[in-house]
């Protein structure tokens, strides 16, 4: 069943270094390279960001002379073009490599030219579709981005057991409440989770009802820092947000832009300029809000690969009923709240959701569900 | 904060030696007991099942003459009454046990006369509350029903990640749907632990509508047979199940009973006892239904200490209602059914629930949420 088993192992290796370079590399893919003589491990390498070197080039500074003769393992097929960096694949010719083992071929391949038959060509062995799947699920959010030029959309939302996503408070407590931002169904673990993720995306968007509701900061607090500054982006049709939310207090680590139609008022989106937010104004949908189409389309043109969507309900419904959302995200926290707590998506879903791949994770007391949605 | 952290890894031994005998020992408490001599160990034993000898005995049994002197840790206070078995208390003593070290005093002592003193009195040492919450937790069905006469209840619901428990088929689909029973939400594992689970306790039950909608076998059919036969209860006020069904299939591994009320018809209760089922005539709530605690308290005297409650959302909801609930399983599979699916008892729940105590389980593709309701 499997293509080379003798070959996994050091693919397995080549995927756990590639993932190091998550949230820096977008819109390039994560990959990860090691170079193996004689049964030994003698260099590995992985893409640590845009305009930095590719995994092959680090591994095969790493390996030396050594590489003469010897095999690379590397998740994806070695470029062959002039991009931010020299081709690969002339590097690993080069470096007399004897035999390149890869995962799948890079999807760019008709555009720009096979990496894998450049290497034939020049005598080296090519074993391709070694963990095949393992290696186009960990770049899912680039092949989507080449394949289809739209960003691979995860859907995040926290919720108790019975679904609900939040439990109005008594009067007195609502009074608190405003002072003090959403009361927090998660737990410590997977809040830090929670930032880890937007560490992870290109962007976040959330709709301007949890603009009004929460004035969220969408700010990365409890993760590392990033490379380059994170998008946080409001669906907001007629422009009803505030121009005091906390999002608009721009920062160098913070990018935030709007996205609108013309039922907006022009005045109102130069007040946001003002400000220092990006106006971006789509076309409308059938029920005249944002076409989420169009705005996918421009988030792509600017190099917005992965796109994270905090909600609330109405957002995420209309990401998964017209087809746009990828991967679905679910915090489960350890409470009920029964018919007073306010419900999720799930009660305004047209139809049952199945995922292709999916897996949990324990962040106790909390457990994380993560699923590419079956399309 | 720990008492006695020395003796915390004998604890855990014990206590996991203890679980062994869960699903044999109610209404009698699971307990481990190991005995150590100079750091080494020198016995172990557990109670392996009703009427058959105590942890502590076979420890001592194992450790022979070597037990002078030696320490006993052992998760409950050693028995000092004679039951089905002679007093622990006697063997400890004869034995020339040094020190006694238990988790928690046993909940009986005020009836039956304190272990620990009678130890004491032997010139013995005695170390209590050695991971006395573990200890307390393990043995949670045994400390509710010898102090309350109550059985501790257990929910066992199995969902979608948006709380639905069923979807409704398509017409001709569920045509099929009657041959085969109803559609399964769960993977392979979780259903192996559904099974696990009703072997752990001693009773479980379903409300008559789940009897109507789903004709449940509500066997053991997954997981190793019980020692003692399993009883199958149907909640029925007015008696409306088919004679019939599934659950009334006698074999020597169940016994089914029927709790009712004396609106059902006498001619009916007589056609159950015929085909060998157990009538339970209990007095009714204010909404003419059976009163839970009425039939709580028939159990006990049966010595139905586990009960685990497999729905439909009604009767959950009925006993988290009146308070009679303890703990809650939730069985999370990987799909949103969204507004087409039924709702679990989330929707009926009138306030909100949390716990007190709680962890996860994965059990791929699914996870299972086990907690002890906050009273």
């Amino acid at each position: 069943m499997n293509k080379h088993p003798e070959y996994e192992g050091w693919m397995r290796l080549a995927l756990s270094l590639a993932e190091k370079g998550r949230g820096e590399t977008s819109p390039n893919p994560l990959v990860g390279a090691v170079i193996v003589k004689d049964g030994n491990l003698i260099g590995v390498g992985y893409h640590r960001g845009l305009g930095l070197p590719h995994a092959e080039a680090e591994a095969l500074h790493a390996a030396g002379s050594s590489a003469q003769g010897a095999t690379l393992v590397v998740n994806l097929e070695p470029c062959n073009h002039d991009g931010r960096t020299p081709p690969c694949t002339e590097a690993i010719i080069q470096s007399r490599i004897a035999r390149v083992v890869t995962g799948l071929s890079d999807p760019n391949r008709e555009v720009k030219g096979g990496g894998h038959e450049v290497l034939l060509h020049a005598g080296i062995e090519v074993i391709e579709g070694v963990l095949e799947e393992e290696c186009s699920h960990l770049n899912r959010v680039f092949f989507k981005y080449v394949t289809q030029r739209l960003p691979w959309v995860t859907l995040k939302i926290a919720q108790t057991l019975d679904a609900k996503i939040a439990l109005p408070l008594p009067l007195s407590l609502r009074e608190r409440e405003r002072v003090r931002g959403r009361v927090q169904i998660s737990g410590e673990a997977s809040r830090v989770y929670a930032h880890e993720l937007r560490a992870e995306h290109d962007a976040i968007l959330v709709g301007v009802g949890t603009l009004l509701s929460d004035d969220p900061e969408l700010t990365i607090r409890y993760a590392a820092p990033r490379g380059k500054p994170l998008l946080r982006l409001v669906l907001d049709s007629t422009l009803r947000s505030p121009v005091e939310a906390k999002i608009f207090q721009q920062t160098d680590q913070y990018l935030t832009w709007i996205a609108t139609t013309d039922r907006s008022d022009p005045s109102k989106r130069k007040a946001f300029q003002n400000r220092g937010a990006k106006v971006i104004l789509c076309s409308k949908d059938s029920s005249e809000r944002v076409a989420l189409a169009d705005l996918l389309s421009k988030l792509s043109d600017h190099e917005i690969a992965a796109l994270l969507v905090e909600g609330g309900a109405a957002v995420h419904t209309a990401f998964l009923q017209q087809g746009f959302a990828d991967e679905y995200i679910a915090i489960l926290s350890p409470a009920l709240f029964g018919e007073g707590g306010l419900s999720s998506l799930c009660d305004t879903l047209p139809h049952p959701l199945r995922f292709a791949r999916s897996h949990w994770n324990i962040l106790s007391p909390d457990a994380v569900f993560r699923g590419t949605i079956a399309k």
